[in-house]
């Protein structure tokens, strides 16, 4: 299996807000955004194992700034790095309003998905080779972020996750 | 401004997957599951603060098992604890085959809402007093994920999560 | 085929009102209200049947309230009897102004739905056997609403309907 | 206030079922018919009182034919009789397997509407002149349907039904 | 394969213009009626040749008079002149003020559509025989729509649209 | 008002093709893709004017490859060239099998939009200044498309078309 790049997953995706997306305030609802998010991650995944993905886990997410009715909606996902059968994408979120001609970063977000063989099960998938040095930053905290699921997710002790048990110890 | 109860903020939730829900495996997509979550909660919050909320985060989501096509999916969510301005929301997700009478949990999660005013700026929300042991455990419990939050947002440094740290420095 | 208890078959749907949701006045539209109605009464049938099925009647059904854009829709299910294939279900439906603390009856009704095996033919369904004094009551009236559905559909003499013949010529 | 036409009123309208109208046997659900149904005799009397209308109650309906994925539906509605403040609306819905050239008519329902005023309060509506054999025919029934509708919403005693008793005692 | 007339693909559709099909000042976006022409076109086409139908091309459309939130649309269909394994459907598109008892032409436009047989391949497809003048006078245009689509879409030559470069060489 | 650049209006919109988009054969219906073309063209337009736009016309589209259910749809859109209060926009569109790796291009298009100041009438929008090679031929394309979208639209006369009648006397 050969190995790929970041830039092959770039996936862009733009949508408007309409009125049945947002809350009686005016405001984006943030499940609607969790679901536009969901899919613009999947694509990019797919691009990387060509083959059925399933969402496994979503990190922390904080919404920010909130996107406002009529506004523009700009999601940019781009995968940082592959474990085994499992790939983590990376997520940024702008809110624009065209007539003020005003953009704000909304959020960002790390998404991981699962690659299926066509029976449903867990399957391999290509390793990836950052290029520049921003994605290099990305896959290297893919590691520590992939501790911190692992615990809160209750399937790793926090005494085995080295890297992120030095954050706390440090002093 | 009163205290108020959990169970006053139950709520319940009860959908069908249907076709356009699902990927080309006829699993839920998890943004979808996301997008209903989001909704139970912001009901479960508004009991609460009986005002408009706006989604403030979502913490770590982990999708154990997925929700098949035609499946019925339902959601409980209760207000754990309020926060000043902010409620955080516990969410259940279970799947049910119906034919086959097989019902089973699909994930856990916890979002955390902010209460707005008429103009969208933070307000006020009441306290909740915790009734039964799992309120109470729920109601603890809250202070900790508030400091995960708030580390993995950047807005705490770890070393005065104190609750927090404890989990990495027990031994 | 073992008999069953109305408490199992007890569904229970929140939806927000969305402006798709809403006419120009801002009411609930009756015909999504009646679109939500039929996937809680189709939940609580296959409940009871663990089967598909299929919407075989509506009753008449009245809106006295009418549901405001942005408020909580709360829909009840229960099933109140089954008659060989066929499944009866009540439902009660509730508006909610979750700012204003203001909850509203806002109908009730019953639909009936048939059991359908694999190739969409009919099936018997189990027996349904009522606990409490409500469900009673509401086993013991599907008998006279099952003779007004089938007079009013044409398929029974009015002067076959006994229990409902009484109801004109009590005097 | 001018007298006006049933064909005034006649609406028509086609739709093709998709995938998410459907159960998992491949039929259009009853509530996304009652959905499209209501729609349809909404515009109806729309056109006949020219102004908002809210759904006021759908009479008993009978779902005979089950309509399948990828069927043609097509709605007929017109106005039957107005009484002050309210209007009826005849709808016939059919099927139709346009590969297999076969059309089957589904179900029939009668779904009375509210005019209202720009504060959603009742307002008065034009009577209506029926023209032909069957238009006169379904404005003579419009009465003893009015009458079923408020005895079944407990609005009028059975004993003062004169017309629909005489159903009941004809022998 | 028999001969068929226009008159049986005539296709009428009903719909409301709800908030989510309008930008921010309230007018029906252009895509979402395209999308409603083409199932009403689609519609036409298949009672023509009785299987399933692609969309081939969208003639040159105009939209002359915007439609606003809340009014009453209403496409018209029938089917012109068919070609081989192709079909041309000519749409009206009202738009309806219901209150104001106010209707305007929107717009029209042709569709064409090709059979498909069950692998997906084009089928042929029966010839219509126009009845009414006005029908006579769309089978006639039909040749020249296509010349001018076969030369707009690179698959004719200019010098070879006879009919079409007529209209610019008249002087 | 100051010229723009063509790359400032550049946008990308990515979709998955679900369920409820295809016809009976997984295809996806031609008013679907319309309607993704719009919304895309649309927020091209909005970053040239920075104001509400209305669309104008769609120019003929001939849609050649037929996107699969489930695959990636892509589309690119761009500003080619403004006209007093009317912009131009060019679009592409790709469908995707992400298993297959295989990308191809479905159709082209060109839509046209005016610009509106917020009482909904046309409002002048700035020049755009082309800077690539392709974006010159584009740019002066636009002139002759404008010619033939006056003469189909009834608006201009053949003879008067000078450019576009070049086309077809050039023998």
């Amino acid at each position: 299996m050969q190995s790929k790049k970041p830039q092959d997953t770039h996936v862009i995706m733009s949508e408007l807000v309409l009125p049945n997306d947002t809350n009686t305030l005016g405001n984006l609802m943030g499940g609607k955004l969790m679901h536009w998010m969901d899919i613009a991650a999947a694509i990019s995944a797919q691009k990387h194992c060509n083959c059925p993905v399933v969402t496994a886990s979503v990190d922390n997410v904080s919404f920010n700034n909130p996107i406002k009715l009529g506004n523009l909606l700009t999601i940019e996902a781009k995968l940082t790095r592959s474990f085994n059968t499992s790939m983590e994408v990376y997520l940024r979120v702008w809110g624009e309003d065209l007539s003020a001609q005003y953009k704000y970063l909304s959020n960002e977000a790390y998404l991981t998905f699962v690659a299926l063989d066509p029976n449903g099960r867990p399957r391999k998938v290509p390793v990836i080779t950052p290029e520049t040095d921003e994605e290099r930053k990305m896959f290297d905290g893919a590691l520590r972020r992939r501790q911190i699921r692992l615990i809160l997710g209750g399937k790793m002790k926090p005494e085995e996750a080295g890297e992120l048990r030095a954050l706390f110890i440090k002093d």
